[in-house]
């Protein structure tokens, strides 16, 4: 069958079962109806003043009774530092368990440790919304049983919540814990701010273990996880690399390229007719894009500008712009550095939430969906306006679907910015060799070369274009790009599928192939 | 049926279905096993940019479709000054919706005028923790339909969360909202402080309405209620009688009865073995109860005592305390008065918690499970240490089940205070009219005439007549007592069930007959 985008969806994968293609981008959304398949939350009891320290985390694993095909989940809020998912896979290793699906919210490169339990089938699925390094390299090639799913950061709070995941156990880094198992991840020598992708796991999962290098007197202040949810608590000597978990403050692109398309996408939010005070805003933390936030700020003073709310992932740019009076507020699902720790500790205003307060399609309330303006990455973007965030040249599995489809979705103004090539690879194609975020939900492409504007918003194209901005067609600018660049050769695939990309609502919007030849 | 406090339990009652009967304090929760009936959190989505804002609250009723036989709920945190109940049930009528179960998690003297509804059958069931005033009284002569269901904090949200109590509408009142919903009590001009009733509402109905008198520029900040959860939104003028609502601060009983039991059980605390550094401790708003709180203040500054955490049922006396650095935190699922909004507020160590945390019997994190001490009221109690804080003198309903049992079932030590008598009744009985909490969860009875300790505790009745306290034997007070006061006379009871007392875990502990004469 094939889906909206014209892509071939298999109506069955073994050992992940019944697949629904992509419709559009709102199709499966009915308006104020419940979905079908809804699970509960885990109730467990305990009996008063039972202790939930454990000695060891291989102690509180065995407590939770790990059994051969589990689901194990996990947050990526330690990012490159991760040392608790390797220790929690040597201990499940350990102790024989095997068939093991892993839903961690992200994969790092950290996690390249992961690639030799692939190979003996202790990991046989893999549930995630982003994949990069070694792992990435050997789910390209084949190396997991079953394909993996790429989700983004709301669909899999919906994956949650529909039961698509069924976690077993999660194991859940803090910065600081109590022994009831309240955990924050804004202090600590290991803080990295935000806990909002842990949420769901303490809420939905059978058994929940708290992992923390700094057990705090009772009770840890602030609470982000909250103790009713939490079977056991664990102090380790270290949850990470704390320099690689939040280092320092983000600086701004010194690429000059960076800057220019930066330059030109703020000229187009201030154009876009959004430009006004209650303007909410979100940016990624990539090169390119972080760079518009300078922009704006300089912009935003320039006209007066107070903004609404900004929703990040957070740098500690967009902290600046908060205490600077140009957004009242900050709503922070996941820190980027350092800085940001101290602000999500002690200003209210820097308001902590939960994934499915930022993405999940299936509430009342996602704040994507509250969004004016969001300006995106892209690895690749095509005539259509899809946009690639997750292969890279080769085909390979090296990047994140993240909030990228999320925030498209949702944004009055989805603005992709992106050089129209890099090195000698055109960046504008016929069609991206993976769709995450359909061309459906992308208003503007900016590069360094001309701004095209999705021919569904024909009056923003002509206000852009009143503003002086050089309003291209996409496929004359792709035609440019490959004169220069000429048309590359086609990648060298496999027919088994690797992976799946999961649209938001569930349904599948692309498949990867595994690659032949990586280099 | 015969629970295991001796009281027959009909198997069924016609519209509320199979009755379990109570087999003890601690006998239905089997430790990490997860409940077999568990319901799942109702997912809704919207689409983008859609407002929640209606014009009036009719409007917002009308679209969360309303029919005959649905269920409503609201909080109680307005107590005596709620204005939003009587206007919903108001519009409810005139819209000819009949056979409604209100699942209040308490009513008030303010909602008295909830008996015409009761008599004309558009209110059919009551799930709720207390009831009183006119309210208790026609109930009590059997005005209501089906038997009322007293169940406790705790138990409420174990109704939700089994499906016992199916919310079907919940229309849940803020000092200070937005537009999406996000909501608080902790400011505003009918400001109420925590909002932590009201939490399992908005995440199980399938429809939720937040009615404000104080709609404010997005976010409201703090968001104890989310967005995400929230359908409509609605400004009305008043959400009630702010006086009533909360009025200046709590003072200490001036009453030398009180002050004397008062003094009695703080020495009770004190040479209980956990007077000491990290000691949690929670005590009532009423008469006695908070005037121990009193006590035990000047004992620990003599001692140099610091406590962990107070829970509460929070009144200023408690911020006090918190302020004076007597204990660590407060936390808080009900606030009593208008001082304590502003800890709420500011005070990041005055910790707002759900009721879901403060008391659930089915989760493995219940604060009340951590609770050294508790200090609670009785109307009457008995010679098995059983409490009654539901009826009255001549067998009316005229009270609250409130956290009583839950904080009872989870402390270390459980003191109740109360006279011996009052008026010319003995407040210490054979059998209590009504058991709301068990003896078995009940450690101390303190009265001005002694100290009656369970038989399950020797070892603290020596240690505190080790410390010079007046031990005495409940049945040789009840006797004492009697020859004072004489034996009442039997109360004049029908045959008919009004209500129904259930336990925290969801078994039957008492039943409640109508009174055929209420004077």
């Amino acid at each position: 069958m094939k889906n909206a985008i014209g892509v071939e969806i298999p109506e069955y994968i073994e050992g992940l079962g019944k697949l629904e293609p992509f419709q559009g981008v709102w199709s499966s959304i009915i308006e104020d109806e419940v979905p079908v398949t809804n699970i509960s939350r885990t109730l467990k009891a305990k009996k008063p003043h039972a202790s939930k320290l454990c000695k060891n985390l291989e102690e509180a694993i065995k407590k939770c009774k790990p059994f051969d095909g589990m689901t194990l989940t996990c947050h990526h809020h330690l990012r490159g530092g991760d040392g608790v998912l390797m220790q929690t896979i040597k201990i499940l290793d350990e102790m024989g368990i095997k068939d093991i699906t892993l839903a961690s919210s992200s994969l790092t490169s950290a996690h390249d440790g992961l690639v030799s339990y692939l190979e003996k089938g202790m990991i046989t699925r893999i549930f995630t919304s982003g994949i990069r390094g070694a792992l990435g390299d050997a789910i390209s090639v084949g190396k997991l049983k079953y394909p993996a799913v790429i989700h983004s950061h709301g669909g899999r709070v919906r994956d949650f919540l529909t039961g698509r995941i069924k976690p077993d156990l999660s194991v859940l880094a803090a910065s600081a814990a109590d022994e009831e198992g309240n955990a924050t991840g804004a202090h600590g020598p290991s803080a990295f701010g935000s806990m909002g992708y842990a949420d769901i796991d303490a809420r939905y999962s059978r058994n929940v273990i708290i992992v923390t290098d700094n057990l705090v007197d009772y009770p840890c202040i602030p609470s982000t996880i909250r103790q009713h949810f939490i079977d056991y608590v664990v102090k380790v000597d270290s949850i990470g690399d704390a320099t690689k978990i939040a280092s320092g403050t983000t600086r701004i692109t010194n690429s000059p390229m960076d800057l220019r398309i930066a330059r030109i996408a703020a000229t187009v939010i201030e154009h876009s007719g959004l430009f006004k005070n209650g303007m909410s805003f979100q940016v990624g933390a990539g090169g390119a894009s972080l760079a518009v936030a300078k922009f704006l700020r300089e912009d935003m003073k320039r006209k007066e500008i107070i903004g609404s709310f900004m929703i990040g992932g957070v740098t500690s740019y967009g902290v600046d712009m908060l205490n600077e009076g140009l957004f009242h507020s900050i709503f922070d699902v996941q820190s980027f550095d350092a800085a940001v720790s101290t602000s999500v500790l002690n200003n209210p205003n820097h308001i902590e939430i939960s994934c499915d307060q930022y993405a999940n399609p299936n509430n009342c309330g996602s704040m994507t969906n509250k969004l004016d303006v969001v300006v995106l990455g892209a690895l690749e973007v095509d005539v259509d306006f899809n946009v690639n965030v997750i292969t890279g040249a080769s085909g390979e599995i090296r990047g994140a679907s993240g909030g990228h489809s999320d925030t498209a979705s949702g944004a009055n103004l989805t603005v992709v910015v992106c050089p129209a090539f890099r090195g000698r690879l055109p960046i504008v194609k016929d069609r991206v060799h993976t769709v995450v975020t359909p061309g459906e939900s992308v208003d503007v492409i900016v590069t360094e070369r001309g701004v095209c504007v999705n021919p569904s918003k024909p009056n923003l194209a002509a206000a852009l274009k009143k503003a002086g901005l050089k309003v291209v067609d996409i496929r004359d600018l792709k035609e440019e790009v490959e004169c220069m660049t000429g048309v590359p050769a086609e990648k060298q695939l496999g027919d088994k599928i690797v992976a799946l990309v999961e649209y938001r609502d569930g349904t599948i919007i692309d498949v990867i192939y595994n690659v032949e030849n990586l280099s």
